[in-house]
């Protein structure tokens, strides 16, 4: 079965720069594929595509070496093996607030018997090669996102489910959780010791830690914290920024 | 019927500061449209879309007062025709080398007598209003391409063809063209003079100039000489600049 | 944050004429967007688009001020925040049956602390402006569908469910479910009661009342009634009565 | 070879009422080929779908006996061919002004020794049959619309072209080219006189004469007249005018 | 209504011989639908295509008279109600393994008082007839899948549950679940004892049975032993083994 | 840049065994990249993908070293270069019947001065390389088909244009022209003889002659004659025999 580059650079004490896709496009799919990402996220829960773009998606994907993931747009187990059906290495779950959740995404992503995915990897076996089947449940990642206050309370518990590999935080949620108040800013004394408790039951867990950072300074701060797995902004907020920066330029020396 | 907006900006004296699509993606055109371009071209030339997702994209940029303009892929009438029954309110003609193939272009974005366009402004009219087919030809912006040695040594007759709103220069191709060298650098003495000729001919024939220019130093200096509709990079590439540059200060602070 | 001009009808005391679509086109979205309805719902629930498409309809619906909604396909949380997230102002959740089963599909809808909605309006931002999480909760409107002999039986129940702004009848299911018998005729005296009985139960709890009207002249009694959001067929009925209404006065003047 | 019902209706004696397809939507198609035209046409030229959708369109034609067809996007033999390879059975290309261009056509549609159609009928023989290459010369029709003042100076010479079936007129292109005025109107004198002298010259010819009616009252004059091939409007200005019926009467009942 | 040729087949003591589609394309769905196979299942499990292609595809098959089928996703009602408003024919859910779990799927297929199916057969009464409501409920063939060890102990409960027409085993899963080896190989004497019990389970409960053979021979074994639904490869698995043989023949006459 | 294998495998004395591509699918695409093919191309004259999947479909062949290629539809220089922008490492032309023809051709694969290809290698420098433009004219195989009559009398002239790197014989049109009799069988003299005379003006003009066989048995006839790359059958009619054979053999066995 082919690798997942993403336990190797794990395996390498490196941290996992994770890029991240919202527009429903192969092409820009490929081009951050080429865009030295470890690995992409085609994001199903706040992005605007749907199973089959995200599909084509991670073929795109699978042109270069970047590690082709998911996150699915609810705990839903359907989905899920699809998704794993359809070549994805890694499969982050939003929203996880309870243990017994946890096991229902978690066993979604695992044949029997230590979970209950449907076997019919057809574009994984593709992808991965033939011996798939016996290799998956050691080598897809899952994730189970930390992002409220009811899942940052009981994160020891979902941390406990046996095959979870990773807890991912979305700032975002976990900020408006726990303050009331909407955005991706890293400012908050709550949120900012919130990122460190989870770090520290991560540690005890033997899981990775991984975020969607508030910008690529907090990005850099929480690797140097200890987070394994950081992403920062997404494909068409990347050339938002970049668009108005030009824009900008040029309004100023038209002036 | 609608007001086309570049019309407005060029009789303010203002410099058309034009965005560039190739990524088939309506949410990438819809965000393009709210970063401060003042017109956008779906460029079916060079990107990845087709005719179908050319025209839901002209529906996205449509939600803002973006002018929805086209790059077609080739002079070829009916293809040109049915983007401006999709509502693009200019089109840009690339690899025009002769008079006579700027008549034919010209001529299929006009209805008669002025033009040979055929009757049928599907979406061109919900867009921009009943009184479409009256207004048309004066509010549609024509530009053509002069983009090879051939075309830029007949400019001037390419230029005097009526109904020719102005020329838009592809210095990557002229460059090729007139120095054998490929890339989108401006540091060619043949094709920086090849600029300034072309720009005294779009005044002598009461054109506008418009490039696509090498970078946003070029196209300031190309606005400074006075280039009235100017264009640097297109949505894909100012995602993978700005997300190499991300990547690489992940990297270098992860050491 | 873009107001939301079904809650302006309603302060101004009008009904709001809202129309339905089933075709997965955003042609076909545009131009009945240009028809004059107040609003138009994407049918996902009987409707054959996918979410991608969707999304593109509401792109189209964008390009005028028509307000756009959907009809999720079932009470599933993932699906209804992700058409919030691509710009639904209004949401109208299928066979709500239970208190329970309300409380979930609102919950979906509104960030914390009302809600459980998770944080991330990618395209909702764009649509309604960089305060949309601030004032979201208080601009989108939610129905809740009374379809069923048990949501009828439980209406009460259901309508006292704190953010739901409204409850839509599916007429159809309704009558299939108090009769046994098919069909949108609104002639069963049974029906007719029950909408007289929603209509008390909604004013009771402050709360819209809009249907799914059997035809025209159906909507205009349900308006005088004191319903508040009437709907009449949708853009695939529209087309198949008028184009059935020439091809029959076609056939008999050529006899 | 499955006959084409639109020979066998005209060698019955009858007029063919003939649809007409703008939204680029299988299910609008589907369910126009349910509504009672004899064939349908998938309208590439001023319609808004890809080649991929339109073969798709033709597929969800297929599930009837209504006859299905294309206006190709113009006088380009690929995409003629291909349309036919993909299983159309009639052919109508627009703005044919001479017999030369006439010429072009028909042989795209023709197999050698009649044409230089080459020779792959992907679909087409699935929808036909095994012995399509056989007898597709004899099964295909084709229209050369009529619909500039050119064209319908160099009728008889167009016409004259073996292997044309009909011409079929385009009145609103007819009448911006002979009168300078817009629109599907038939109130003009000459419009109206040149309808009666095509008819005249395909009648000599012994072609069939079709065309795009101003309204469903203009459609039975032209019956009447002699007319073999009509279309009145579309499906989505079908869908537009129901709509705007709809709206207009709960508008004046709300009043 | 349009009869259900799988439940004539039945009755007259047929086998079904079914085919299988994984590809997103009509055009593949076409075709096979040409093939010779009595039903086609477009596969929502582990295929690639989505809702919208799905449609599609179920379109492309009700070319001809090969029953249209689909395995959800999931056993979620939304999405099963869909596809049957779409037209299909028949539903195999995947991975049931109780009867509430039966009941839920069963209930989402049948419209009251027989289960609780929303009233809204867009597609399907346009493929089935205007008289669809009154007899889906007799038409729709509803299979339940038997896939796993707890499904296999369960599979008396599940298929007692009323409005259940059949069975249908994934060996697959099955095996795995029962033995912990992947594959499609029927060798393993427990999944062997386990297809003979299960026909005995059907044959007890009036129910058809059916399975995803492992291979032509396998099924031939299967149809003589009395299940009365195969199927074989699927659209993709039968390209690429037909791929491979004509590959491997040519790399060995060219040495 | 990257090589070209198909070059490489000449290079090496070695036929090349070419897959074809029908079906609008990334997902048989990948699956026909794994099959073992050399190289695939996609058939965009008589294969039912538009433009954008075609592209789609080049980056599914790109997750594997099976080298990309295309038929374009006809010999019109925009799509033949967009394909080639789109990362096509061959193309072949449909019915080139003369020098002027094969020049029109050839010139657009070829940057300046060898051609007119305009500058813009969007998705072939990501897939190819940065230095790309420096060596596509080198690396780019084009394939000019003889098929008819004419195009075989003017195989000399055809042949001595310079930038040509083969023909490609299309025996199904060639027969149709030169007998008259449709189908693909391989039986005709005067086709046979025409077959040898192509490879004998191919290697007195240093061509390499390529062909899609009438079947298996043929490609190895023409393999042995000295044919360098050859064709048989394409993902669709691979499935369908296929099918056929499955369905056949399970008929004959229930009787």
């Amino acid at each position: 079965m082919r690798e997942n580059r993403v336990q190797t650079l794990w395996a390498e004490g490196k941290t996992v720069i994770n890029g991240w896709l919202h527009s429903p496009s192969t092409w820009s799919a490929e081009v951050m594929a080429h865009s030295g990402w470890d690995s992409l996220v085609v994001d199903m829960q706040h992005g605007l595509m749907g199973i089959e773009t995200t599909i084509q998606m991670l073929q795109a994907i699978s042109t270069t070496d970047t590690v082709p993931m998911v996150r699915v747009n609810w705990n839903t187990p359907g989905d899920t093996m699809r998704l794993l059906d359809a070549g994805a290495y890694g499969v982050i779950c939003p929203m996880i607030e309870t243990r017994a959740e946890c096991e229902a995404f978690v066993g979604a992503c695992r044949f029997p018997p230590l979970g209950y995915r449907s076997l019919g990897p057809t574009r994984a076996r593709i992808f991965a090669g033939d011996d798939y089947a016996e290799y998956a449940n050691d080598t897809i990642i899952t994730f189970a996102m930390i992002e409220t206050e009811a899942g940052f309370d009981n994160r020891d518990e979902i941390m406990s489910v046996p095959g979870l590999d990773g807890v991912f935080v979305g700032i975002g949620d976990l900020r408006l959780s726990m303050t009331g108040r909407a955005g991706l800013s890293s400012a908050d004394a709550t949120v900012d010791a919130a990122l460190d408790a989870i770090l520290v039951s991560a540690r005890a867990h033997g899981l990775k830690a991984g975020l969607f950072a508030a910008d690529t300074d907090h990005a850099i701060d929480m690797i140097k914290r200890g987070y394994e797995f950081v992403t920062v902004m997404n494909d068409v907020s990347l050339m938002a920024s970049a668009a108005s920066a030009v824009v900008q330029r040029l309004r100023e020396s038209t002036g």
